[in-house]
Protein backbone atom coordinates (compact mmCIF):
# COMPACT_ATOMS: atom_id res chain seq x y z
CA UNK A 1 0.00 0.00 0.00
CA UNK A 2 1.37 3.22 -1.05
CA UNK A 3 0.85 6.15 0.91
CA UNK A 4 -1.31 8.06 -1.47
CA UNK A 5 -4.64 6.51 -1.65
CA UNK A 6 -6.84 7.32 1.24
CA UNK A 7 -9.85 4.75 -0.29
CA UNK A 8 -9.97 1.45 -1.56
CA UNK A 9 -12.20 -0.45 -3.75
CA UNK A 10 -13.10 -3.90 -2.03
CA UNK A 11 -15.46 -6.47 -2.42
CA UNK A 12 -18.38 -7.33 0.08
CA UNK A 13 -21.52 -9.08 0.78
CA UNK A 14 -24.32 -6.66 1.60
CA UNK A 15 -27.32 -7.75 3.26
CA UNK A 16 -30.46 -5.64 2.90
CA UNK A 17 -32.38 -6.88 5.37
CA UNK A 18 -33.64 -9.24 3.06
CA UNK A 19 -31.12 -11.42 1.04
CA UNK A 20 -27.20 -11.33 0.40
CA UNK A 21 -25.70 -9.39 -2.51
CA UNK A 22 -22.12 -9.25 -3.69
CA UNK A 23 -20.87 -5.77 -4.07
CA UNK A 24 -17.80 -3.41 -4.10
CA UNK A 25 -17.54 -0.98 -1.42
CA UNK A 26 -15.49 1.75 -0.71
CA UNK A 27 -12.90 1.31 2.52
CA UNK A 28 -11.59 4.23 4.18
CA UNK A 29 -7.61 3.19 3.85
CA UNK A 30 -5.41 3.55 6.88
CA UNK A 31 -1.40 3.00 7.15
CA UNK A 32 1.22 3.35 9.52
CA UNK A 33 3.42 5.94 9.46
CA UNK A 34 6.71 5.76 11.72
CA UNK A 35 8.11 9.18 12.36
CA UNK A 36 12.14 8.77 12.78
CA UNK A 37 13.81 12.16 14.74
CA UNK A 38 17.26 12.93 14.02
CA UNK A 39 17.48 8.99 13.93
CA UNK A 40 15.68 7.65 16.86
CA UNK A 41 12.02 6.22 16.15
CA UNK A 42 9.45 8.79 17.66
CA UNK A 43 6.15 7.85 17.04
CA UNK A 44 4.07 5.71 14.92
CA UNK A 45 1.08 6.97 13.84
CA UNK A 46 -2.12 5.32 11.88
CA UNK A 47 -3.04 7.66 9.49
CA UNK A 48 -4.74 8.40 5.93
CA UNK A 49 -2.47 8.55 3.70
CA UNK A 50 -2.94 12.22 2.57
CA UNK A 51 -0.70 15.07 3.24
CA UNK A 52 1.76 13.30 5.22
CA UNK A 53 4.32 15.81 5.70
CA UNK A 54 1.67 18.01 6.91
CA UNK A 55 0.51 15.83 9.07
CA UNK A 56 4.10 15.11 10.36
CA UNK A 57 5.04 19.10 10.55
CA UNK A 58 1.55 19.69 12.62
CA UNK A 59 2.46 16.67 14.86
CA UNK A 60 5.86 17.47 16.16
CA UNK A 61 4.28 21.33 16.97
CA UNK A 62 1.28 19.76 18.82
CA UNK A 63 4.05 17.48 20.56
CA UNK A 64 5.92 20.64 21.87
CA UNK A 65 9.36 19.41 19.59
CA UNK A 66 8.90 22.39 16.84
CA UNK A 67 7.36 25.66 17.26
CA UNK A 68 7.65 26.64 13.26
CA UNK A 69 8.56 25.25 10.02
CA UNK A 70 11.81 26.21 10.25
CA UNK A 71 12.71 24.03 13.23
CA UNK A 72 12.73 21.44 10.42
CA UNK A 73 16.60 20.86 8.83
CA UNK A 74 15.00 18.37 6.20
CA UNK A 75 12.07 15.90 6.10
CA UNK A 76 11.82 13.15 3.86
CA UNK A 77 8.69 10.69 3.08
CA UNK A 78 9.24 7.20 2.58
CA UNK A 79 5.94 6.41 1.28
CA UNK A 80 6.21 2.70 0.28
CA UNK A 81 7.64 1.61 3.77
CA UNK A 82 5.64 4.17 6.29
CA UNK A 83 8.59 5.97 7.53
CA UNK A 84 9.07 9.96 8.01
CA UNK A 85 12.49 10.84 8.89
CA UNK A 86 13.17 14.42 9.96
CA UNK A 87 15.87 16.06 11.37
CA UNK A 88 15.84 19.26 13.83
CA UNK A 89 18.06 22.38 13.62
CA UNK A 90 18.35 21.87 16.77
CA UNK A 91 17.78 20.33 19.68
CA UNK A 92 14.01 20.73 20.87
CA UNK A 93 13.81 23.47 23.68
CA UNK A 94 11.40 20.41 25.12
CA UNK A 95 13.59 17.70 25.85
CA UNK A 96 11.94 14.52 23.62
CA UNK A 97 11.97 11.44 27.12
CA UNK A 98 9.43 14.95 28.10
CA UNK A 99 7.54 14.44 25.51
CA UNK A 100 4.58 12.43 26.94
CA UNK A 101 5.04 12.64 30.49
CA UNK A 102 2.54 12.82 33.13
CA UNK A 103 2.48 16.62 34.44
CA UNK A 104 0.62 17.12 38.08
CA UNK A 105 0.16 20.19 39.05
CA UNK A 106 0.02 21.41 43.16
CA UNK A 107 -2.92 19.94 45.09
CA UNK A 108 -5.65 22.90 44.72
CA UNK A 109 -6.28 21.42 41.38
CA UNK A 110 -5.82 24.02 39.42
CA UNK A 111 -2.95 22.32 37.61
CA UNK A 112 -4.78 19.23 37.16
CA UNK A 113 -6.46 20.17 33.63
CA UNK A 114 -2.83 19.66 32.01
CA UNK A 115 -1.90 16.16 31.99
CA UNK A 116 1.33 16.25 30.01
CA UNK A 117 4.29 18.33 30.88
CA UNK A 118 4.67 19.70 26.81
CA UNK A 119 1.26 20.95 27.02
CA UNK A 120 1.73 23.19 29.85
CA UNK A 121 4.76 24.95 27.87
CA UNK A 122 3.38 24.87 24.68
CA UNK A 123 -0.64 25.64 25.13
CA UNK A 124 -1.45 29.49 25.79
CA UNK A 125 -4.19 31.47 26.25
CA UNK A 126 -6.21 32.86 23.20
CA UNK A 127 -6.98 36.55 23.22
CA UNK A 128 -8.78 37.70 20.25
CA UNK A 129 -12.15 39.67 19.59
CA UNK A 130 -13.38 37.68 16.85
CA UNK A 131 -16.84 36.91 16.97
CA UNK A 132 -19.52 34.75 14.76
CA UNK A 133 -23.74 34.29 14.36
CA UNK A 134 -25.04 31.83 14.79
CA UNK A 135 -25.87 31.61 11.21
CA UNK A 136 -21.68 31.83 10.45
CA UNK A 137 -21.78 28.52 12.49
CA UNK A 138 -24.32 26.79 11.01
CA UNK A 139 -22.87 27.81 7.56
CA UNK A 140 -19.48 26.34 8.61
CA UNK A 141 -20.50 23.06 10.00
CA UNK A 142 -22.38 22.41 6.48
CA UNK A 143 -19.96 23.76 4.58
CA UNK A 144 -17.33 20.89 6.52
CA UNK A 145 -19.88 18.39 5.46
CA UNK A 146 -20.50 19.27 2.18
CA UNK A 147 -16.51 19.77 1.31
CA UNK A 148 -15.94 15.44 2.36
CA UNK A 149 -16.51 12.95 -0.61
CA UNK A 150 -14.45 10.89 0.99
CA UNK A 151 -16.95 10.31 4.34
CA UNK A 152 -19.98 10.02 1.98
CA UNK A 153 -18.14 7.16 0.30
CA UNK A 154 -17.09 5.42 3.26
CA UNK A 155 -18.32 6.72 6.63
CA UNK A 156 -14.92 6.44 8.13
CA UNK A 157 -12.65 9.71 8.65
CA UNK A 158 -12.94 12.88 10.55
CA UNK A 159 -12.98 15.88 9.23
CA UNK A 160 -11.43 19.59 9.94
CA UNK A 161 -11.55 22.88 8.28
CA UNK A 162 -9.67 25.90 8.78
CA UNK A 163 -12.33 28.90 8.28
CA UNK A 164 -12.84 32.62 8.52
CA UNK A 165 -16.29 33.50 9.40
CA UNK A 166 -16.91 33.67 5.33
CA UNK A 167 -16.20 29.79 4.70
CA UNK A 168 -13.76 26.91 4.99
CA UNK A 169 -10.05 27.83 3.60
CA UNK A 170 -8.72 24.33 3.77
CA UNK A 171 -10.23 21.12 4.92
CA UNK A 172 -8.12 17.70 6.09
CA UNK A 173 -9.54 14.69 6.09
CA UNK A 174 -8.22 11.16 8.30
CA UNK A 175 -9.62 8.13 9.75
CA UNK A 176 -7.84 9.66 13.27
CA UNK A 177 -9.71 12.95 14.19
CA UNK A 178 -6.31 14.17 16.02
CA UNK A 179 -4.34 13.53 12.81
CA UNK A 180 -7.08 15.81 10.65
CA UNK A 181 -6.26 18.71 12.98
CA UNK A 182 -2.68 18.03 12.82
CA UNK A 183 -2.78 17.98 9.18
CA UNK A 184 -4.43 21.51 9.31
CA UNK A 185 -1.63 22.28 11.54
CA UNK A 186 1.41 21.55 9.78
CA UNK A 187 -0.31 23.32 6.08
CA UNK A 188 -0.60 26.61 8.17
CA UNK A 189 2.77 26.26 9.68
CA UNK A 190 4.50 25.65 6.37
CA UNK A 191 2.18 28.01 4.72
CA UNK A 192 2.66 30.50 7.54
CA UNK A 193 -1.11 30.77 7.47
CA UNK A 194 -2.03 33.16 10.44
CA UNK A 195 -4.81 31.64 13.02
CA UNK A 196 -5.66 34.14 15.43
CA UNK A 197 -8.48 35.01 12.75
CA UNK A 198 -9.27 31.93 12.26
CA UNK A 199 -12.64 28.89 13.61
CA UNK A 200 -11.87 25.47 13.28
CA UNK A 201 -14.99 23.47 12.47
CA UNK A 202 -14.69 19.67 13.14
CA UNK A 203 -16.57 16.73 12.60
CA UNK A 204 -15.89 14.92 15.66
CA UNK A 205 -16.13 15.07 19.46
CA UNK A 206 -14.09 17.44 21.44
CA UNK A 207 -11.82 16.15 23.69
CA UNK A 208 -9.12 17.64 25.76
CA UNK A 209 -6.21 16.08 23.14
CA UNK A 210 -8.53 18.12 20.56
CA UNK A 211 -8.92 21.69 22.42
CA UNK A 212 -4.93 21.50 23.32
CA UNK A 213 -4.29 21.20 19.66
CA UNK A 214 -6.65 23.98 18.85
CA UNK A 215 -5.55 25.85 22.15
CA UNK A 216 -1.47 25.37 20.34
CA UNK A 217 -2.48 26.28 16.93
CA UNK A 218 -3.84 29.71 18.52
CA UNK A 219 -7.20 29.39 17.48
CA UNK A 220 -10.12 30.83 19.10
CA UNK A 221 -13.38 29.17 18.26
CA UNK A 222 -14.08 25.58 17.93
CA UNK A 223 -16.89 24.47 16.50
CA UNK A 224 -17.90 20.47 16.71
CA UNK A 225 -21.29 18.79 15.32
CA UNK A 226 -20.53 16.36 18.57
CA UNK A 227 -20.30 16.42 22.38
CA UNK A 228 -17.39 17.76 23.80
CA UNK A 229 -15.78 16.16 27.39
CA UNK A 230 -15.64 18.24 30.40
CA UNK A 231 -11.81 18.26 31.15
CA UNK A 232 -11.72 19.63 27.04
CA UNK A 233 -14.26 22.55 28.92
CA UNK A 234 -12.19 23.18 31.59
CA UNK A 235 -9.56 23.63 28.90
CA UNK A 236 -11.34 25.57 26.74
CA UNK A 237 -12.66 28.34 29.84
CA UNK A 238 -8.63 28.47 31.42
CA UNK A 239 -7.19 28.96 27.31
CA UNK A 240 -9.73 31.53 26.50
CA UNK A 241 -11.59 29.09 23.73
CA UNK A 242 -14.73 29.25 22.84
CA UNK A 243 -16.58 25.99 22.23
CA UNK A 244 -19.67 25.40 20.43
CA UNK A 245 -21.12 21.73 19.96
CA UNK A 246 -24.20 20.02 18.72
CA UNK A 247 -24.30 21.82 15.87
CA UNK A 248 -27.47 20.13 14.08
CA UNK A 249 -30.78 20.45 13.46
CA UNK A 250 -31.07 24.42 13.58
CA UNK A 251 -29.50 24.79 17.17
CA UNK A 252 -26.32 24.29 19.06
CA UNK A 253 -24.81 24.67 22.37
CA UNK A 254 -22.30 27.14 23.48
CA UNK A 255 -20.42 25.73 26.46
CA UNK A 256 -17.23 28.53 26.89
CA UNK A 257 -16.72 32.22 26.42
CA UNK A 258 -19.68 32.68 25.24
CA UNK A 259 -18.87 36.60 24.28
CA UNK A 260 -18.02 35.62 21.12
CA UNK A 261 -21.46 34.83 19.90
CA UNK A 262 -23.07 37.80 18.14
CA UNK A 263 -26.38 38.59 19.93
CA UNK A 264 -25.87 36.51 22.72
CA UNK A 265 -25.50 38.25 25.51
CA UNK A 266 -28.23 40.84 24.22
CA UNK A 267 -30.23 37.63 24.68
CA UNK A 268 -30.27 36.52 27.93
CA UNK B 1 -12.20 14.95 40.30
CA UNK B 2 -12.50 11.85 41.95
CA UNK B 3 -11.83 8.99 39.60
CA UNK B 4 -16.32 7.11 39.75
CA UNK B 5 -18.32 9.72 38.09
CA UNK B 6 -18.95 9.41 34.18
CA UNK B 7 -21.08 12.06 34.06
CA UNK B 8 -21.08 15.84 35.28
CA UNK B 9 -23.77 18.47 34.99
CA UNK B 10 -22.63 22.05 33.81
CA UNK B 11 -24.11 25.04 32.74
CA UNK B 12 -24.13 26.22 29.27
CA UNK B 13 -26.19 28.49 26.86
CA UNK B 14 -28.55 26.66 24.05
CA UNK B 15 -29.19 28.11 20.83
CA UNK B 16 -32.39 26.73 19.52
CA UNK B 17 -32.33 28.38 16.55
CA UNK B 18 -34.09 31.22 17.24
CA UNK B 19 -32.93 32.53 20.50
CA UNK B 20 -30.54 31.73 23.52
CA UNK B 21 -31.81 29.89 26.49
CA UNK B 22 -29.31 29.11 29.99
CA UNK B 23 -29.74 25.53 30.72
CA UNK B 24 -27.55 22.71 32.85
CA UNK B 25 -26.71 19.92 30.46
CA UNK B 26 -25.09 16.52 31.12
CA UNK B 27 -21.64 16.18 29.92
CA UNK B 28 -19.24 13.19 29.63
CA UNK B 29 -15.75 13.13 32.26
CA UNK B 30 -12.91 12.77 30.69
CA UNK B 31 -9.77 11.72 33.22
CA UNK B 32 -6.35 11.07 32.75
CA UNK B 33 -4.93 8.07 34.47
CA UNK B 34 -1.05 6.84 34.55
CA UNK B 35 0.06 3.87 34.66
CA UNK B 36 3.33 2.72 36.70
CA UNK B 37 4.32 -0.47 35.66
CA UNK B 38 7.05 -1.68 38.30
CA UNK B 39 7.92 1.80 39.42
CA UNK B 40 8.04 3.06 35.71
CA UNK B 41 5.72 5.37 33.89
CA UNK B 42 4.21 3.37 31.29
CA UNK B 43 1.14 5.20 29.92
CA UNK B 44 -1.10 7.90 30.05
CA UNK B 45 -4.58 7.22 29.01
CA UNK B 46 -7.50 9.58 28.84
CA UNK B 47 -10.72 7.96 29.95
CA UNK B 48 -14.17 7.60 31.47
CA UNK B 49 -13.39 6.99 35.29
CA UNK B 50 -15.60 3.67 35.89
CA UNK B 51 -14.17 0.14 35.81
CA UNK B 52 -10.28 1.68 36.01
CA UNK B 53 -8.77 -1.91 37.09
CA UNK B 54 -10.49 -3.81 34.22
CA UNK B 55 -9.20 -0.97 32.06
CA UNK B 56 -5.40 -1.34 32.95
CA UNK B 57 -5.56 -4.89 33.24
CA UNK B 58 -7.09 -5.12 29.69
CA UNK B 59 -4.75 -2.60 28.26
CA UNK B 60 -1.78 -4.44 29.46
CA UNK B 61 -3.01 -7.72 28.17
CA UNK B 62 -3.72 -5.69 24.99
CA UNK B 63 -0.01 -4.55 25.07
CA UNK B 64 1.47 -7.69 25.33
CA UNK B 65 2.87 -7.24 28.68
CA UNK B 66 0.17 -9.24 30.71
CA UNK B 67 -1.13 -12.67 29.07
CA UNK B 68 -3.47 -13.64 32.21
CA UNK B 69 -4.47 -11.53 35.37
CA UNK B 70 -2.55 -13.97 37.44
CA UNK B 71 0.50 -11.84 35.95
CA UNK B 72 0.12 -9.43 38.13
CA UNK B 73 1.26 -9.04 41.51
CA UNK B 74 -0.80 -5.73 42.66
CA UNK B 75 -2.55 -3.20 41.43
CA UNK B 76 -3.26 -0.51 43.13
CA UNK B 77 -5.75 2.55 41.18
CA UNK B 78 -5.06 6.33 42.95
CA UNK B 79 -8.70 7.79 41.93
CA UNK B 80 -7.81 10.89 43.57
CA UNK B 81 -4.43 11.60 41.73
CA UNK B 82 -5.56 9.75 38.94
CA UNK B 83 -2.75 7.11 38.75
CA UNK B 84 -2.76 2.74 38.68
CA UNK B 85 0.29 1.24 40.14
CA UNK B 86 1.26 -2.14 38.78
CA UNK B 87 3.59 -4.99 39.85
CA UNK B 88 4.13 -7.87 37.92
CA UNK B 89 5.35 -11.30 38.96
CA UNK B 90 7.92 -11.75 36.85
CA UNK B 91 9.30 -9.30 33.89
CA UNK B 92 7.02 -9.49 31.10
CA UNK B 93 7.70 -11.91 28.20
CA UNK B 94 7.45 -9.07 26.07
CA UNK B 95 9.92 -6.25 26.82
CA UNK B 96 8.79 -2.87 27.77
CA UNK B 97 10.53 -0.46 25.59
CA UNK B 98 9.54 -3.06 22.35
CA UNK B 99 5.83 -2.45 23.17
CA UNK B 100 5.18 0.22 20.74
CA UNK B 101 8.76 -0.39 18.70
CA UNK B 102 7.39 -0.32 14.89
CA UNK B 103 7.42 -3.85 12.82
CA UNK B 104 8.32 -3.80 9.50
CA UNK B 105 7.71 -7.48 7.78
CA UNK B 106 9.60 -8.92 4.89
CA UNK B 107 8.99 -6.26 1.54
CA UNK B 108 6.91 -9.00 0.31
CA UNK B 109 3.88 -7.09 2.43
CA UNK B 110 2.59 -10.06 4.34
CA UNK B 111 4.12 -8.56 7.08
CA UNK B 112 3.11 -5.25 6.58
CA UNK B 113 -0.63 -5.73 8.09
CA UNK B 114 1.22 -5.77 11.75
CA UNK B 115 2.79 -2.12 12.38
CA UNK B 116 3.73 -3.29 16.24
CA UNK B 117 5.77 -5.86 17.16
CA UNK B 118 3.98 -6.90 20.41
CA UNK B 119 0.86 -7.34 17.79
CA UNK B 120 2.76 -10.04 15.84
CA UNK B 121 3.49 -11.90 18.80
CA UNK B 122 0.28 -11.37 20.75
CA UNK B 123 -2.41 -11.89 17.81
CA UNK B 124 -3.53 -15.33 17.62
CA UNK B 125 -5.86 -16.58 14.47
CA UNK B 126 -8.84 -17.51 15.80
CA UNK B 127 -10.81 -20.77 15.04
CA UNK B 128 -14.26 -21.26 16.03
CA UNK B 129 -17.05 -23.06 14.73
CA UNK B 130 -19.05 -20.04 16.00
CA UNK B 131 -22.03 -18.75 13.83
CA UNK B 132 -24.79 -15.61 14.06
CA UNK B 133 -27.96 -15.42 12.12
CA UNK B 134 -28.91 -11.77 10.53
CA UNK B 135 -31.75 -11.63 13.17
CA UNK B 136 -29.33 -11.60 15.74
CA UNK B 137 -26.76 -8.64 14.27
CA UNK B 138 -29.84 -6.85 14.80
CA UNK B 139 -30.52 -7.75 17.36
CA UNK B 140 -27.40 -7.29 19.75
CA UNK B 141 -26.24 -3.91 18.06
CA UNK B 142 -29.96 -3.00 19.29
CA UNK B 143 -29.21 -3.73 22.59
CA UNK B 144 -26.15 -2.03 22.69
CA UNK B 145 -27.73 1.45 22.02
CA UNK B 146 -30.24 0.89 24.42
CA UNK B 147 -27.89 -0.34 27.32
CA UNK B 148 -25.79 2.94 27.07
CA UNK B 149 -27.80 5.44 28.87
CA UNK B 150 -24.51 8.03 29.01
CA UNK B 151 -24.54 7.86 25.44
CA UNK B 152 -28.18 8.73 25.51
CA UNK B 153 -27.54 11.43 27.60
CA UNK B 154 -24.35 13.37 26.52
CA UNK B 155 -23.65 11.62 23.50
CA UNK B 156 -20.10 11.69 23.88
CA UNK B 157 -19.21 7.79 24.96
CA UNK B 158 -18.53 4.39 22.66
CA UNK B 159 -19.95 1.34 23.97
CA UNK B 160 -18.36 -1.89 23.65
CA UNK B 161 -20.61 -5.04 25.07
CA UNK B 162 -19.52 -8.87 25.05
CA UNK B 163 -22.54 -10.91 23.79
CA UNK B 164 -23.51 -14.13 23.32
CA UNK B 165 -25.67 -14.80 20.14
CA UNK B 166 -28.65 -14.30 22.42
CA UNK B 167 -27.71 -11.28 24.08
CA UNK B 168 -25.05 -9.01 25.49
CA UNK B 169 -23.62 -9.93 28.46
CA UNK B 170 -21.55 -7.11 29.78
CA UNK B 171 -21.39 -3.21 28.69
CA UNK B 172 -18.69 -1.46 29.07
CA UNK B 173 -18.47 2.93 28.47
CA UNK B 174 -15.86 5.04 27.81
CA UNK B 175 -15.08 8.01 26.27
CA UNK B 176 -12.07 6.16 23.98
CA UNK B 177 -13.47 3.90 21.68
CA UNK B 178 -9.74 1.51 22.91
CA UNK B 179 -10.81 2.17 26.14
CA UNK B 180 -14.24 0.83 26.15
CA UNK B 181 -12.47 -2.74 24.62
CA UNK B 182 -10.08 -2.82 26.92
CA UNK B 183 -12.76 -3.03 30.20
CA UNK B 184 -13.99 -5.48 28.75
CA UNK B 185 -10.91 -7.55 27.87
CA UNK B 186 -10.12 -6.75 31.69
CA UNK B 187 -13.09 -7.78 33.12
CA UNK B 188 -12.67 -10.79 30.92
CA UNK B 189 -9.74 -11.64 32.51
CA UNK B 190 -10.36 -10.78 35.95
CA UNK B 191 -13.42 -13.01 35.81
CA UNK B 192 -12.03 -15.78 33.67
CA UNK B 193 -15.07 -15.77 31.23
CA UNK B 194 -14.88 -17.68 28.25
CA UNK B 195 -14.18 -15.72 24.58
CA UNK B 196 -14.78 -17.83 22.35
CA UNK B 197 -17.78 -18.43 22.01
CA UNK B 198 -18.82 -14.58 22.17
CA UNK B 199 -19.02 -11.65 19.57
CA UNK B 200 -18.27 -8.33 20.25
CA UNK B 201 -20.91 -4.87 19.64
CA UNK B 202 -19.46 -1.51 19.25
CA UNK B 203 -20.65 1.55 18.41
CA UNK B 204 -17.29 2.94 17.02
CA UNK B 205 -15.54 2.32 13.90
CA UNK B 206 -13.65 -0.64 13.12
CA UNK B 207 -9.97 0.64 13.04
CA UNK B 208 -6.91 -1.47 13.15
CA UNK B 209 -6.16 -1.39 16.21
CA UNK B 210 -9.70 -2.12 17.25
CA UNK B 211 -9.69 -5.50 15.57
CA UNK B 212 -6.36 -6.41 17.04
CA UNK B 213 -8.12 -6.18 20.81
CA UNK B 214 -10.59 -8.03 18.83
CA UNK B 215 -8.06 -10.54 17.80
CA UNK B 216 -5.90 -10.66 21.43
CA UNK B 217 -9.64 -11.54 23.10
CA UNK B 218 -9.98 -14.22 21.32
CA UNK B 219 -13.24 -13.19 20.16
CA UNK B 220 -14.35 -14.49 16.65
CA UNK B 221 -17.25 -11.82 15.48
CA UNK B 222 -17.21 -8.34 15.52
CA UNK B 223 -20.30 -6.10 14.86
CA UNK B 224 -20.66 -2.34 14.44
CA UNK B 225 -23.26 0.38 13.55
CA UNK B 226 -19.96 2.31 11.81
CA UNK B 227 -17.34 1.63 9.25
CA UNK B 228 -14.11 -0.52 8.84
CA UNK B 229 -10.91 0.71 7.64
CA UNK B 230 -8.92 -1.67 4.96
CA UNK B 231 -5.89 -2.49 7.71
CA UNK B 232 -8.56 -3.91 9.80
CA UNK B 233 -9.96 -5.77 7.27
CA UNK B 234 -6.93 -7.36 5.69
CA UNK B 235 -6.33 -8.06 9.77
CA UNK B 236 -9.52 -9.66 9.91
CA UNK B 237 -9.15 -11.49 7.22
CA UNK B 238 -5.94 -12.82 8.23
CA UNK B 239 -6.42 -13.75 11.79
CA UNK B 240 -9.84 -15.36 11.14
CA UNK B 241 -12.38 -12.96 12.34
CA UNK B 242 -15.54 -11.98 11.17
CA UNK B 243 -15.84 -8.78 10.48
CA UNK B 244 -19.78 -6.72 10.41
CA UNK B 245 -20.08 -3.16 10.02
CA UNK B 246 -22.89 -0.84 9.21
CA UNK B 247 -25.55 -2.42 11.23
CA UNK B 248 -28.54 -0.05 10.91
CA UNK B 249 -32.04 0.59 9.41
CA UNK B 250 -32.26 -3.13 8.93
CA UNK B 251 -29.22 -3.83 6.59
CA UNK B 252 -25.47 -4.43 7.44
CA UNK B 253 -22.33 -4.93 5.37
CA UNK B 254 -20.29 -8.17 5.82
CA UNK B 255 -16.60 -8.01 4.89
CA UNK B 256 -14.70 -10.94 6.20
CA UNK B 257 -15.06 -15.14 7.09
CA UNK B 258 -18.62 -14.76 5.76
CA UNK B 259 -18.82 -18.25 6.80
CA UNK B 260 -19.88 -17.22 10.28
CA UNK B 261 -23.71 -15.94 8.76
CA UNK B 262 -26.11 -18.26 9.18
CA UNK B 263 -28.11 -18.42 5.46
CA UNK B 264 -25.18 -16.39 3.49
CA UNK B 265 -23.47 -18.72 1.74
CA UNK B 266 -26.73 -20.48 0.02
CA UNK B 267 -28.34 -17.36 -0.97
CA UNK B 268 -25.55 -16.12 -3.32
Amino acid sequence: MVLNEITTCQHIVRFNGDSFIEQEDDIAVESALTIVLDGEEFATIVCSPSEIQEMVVGFLASEGIIRVFQDIQSIQVDEEQGFAYVDLVTKPSIQKDFHSKRFIGSCCGKGRQFYFYNDMKTAKTIRTKLTVTPEQCHLLMRELQRSSEIFQKTGGVHNAALCTVEGPVITRTDIGRHNALDKLFGCCLIHRIPLKDKIIAFSGRISSEILLKAAKMGVAIILSKSAPTNLALDLAEELGITAIGFIRGGGFNVYTHQDRIQGLNQNI
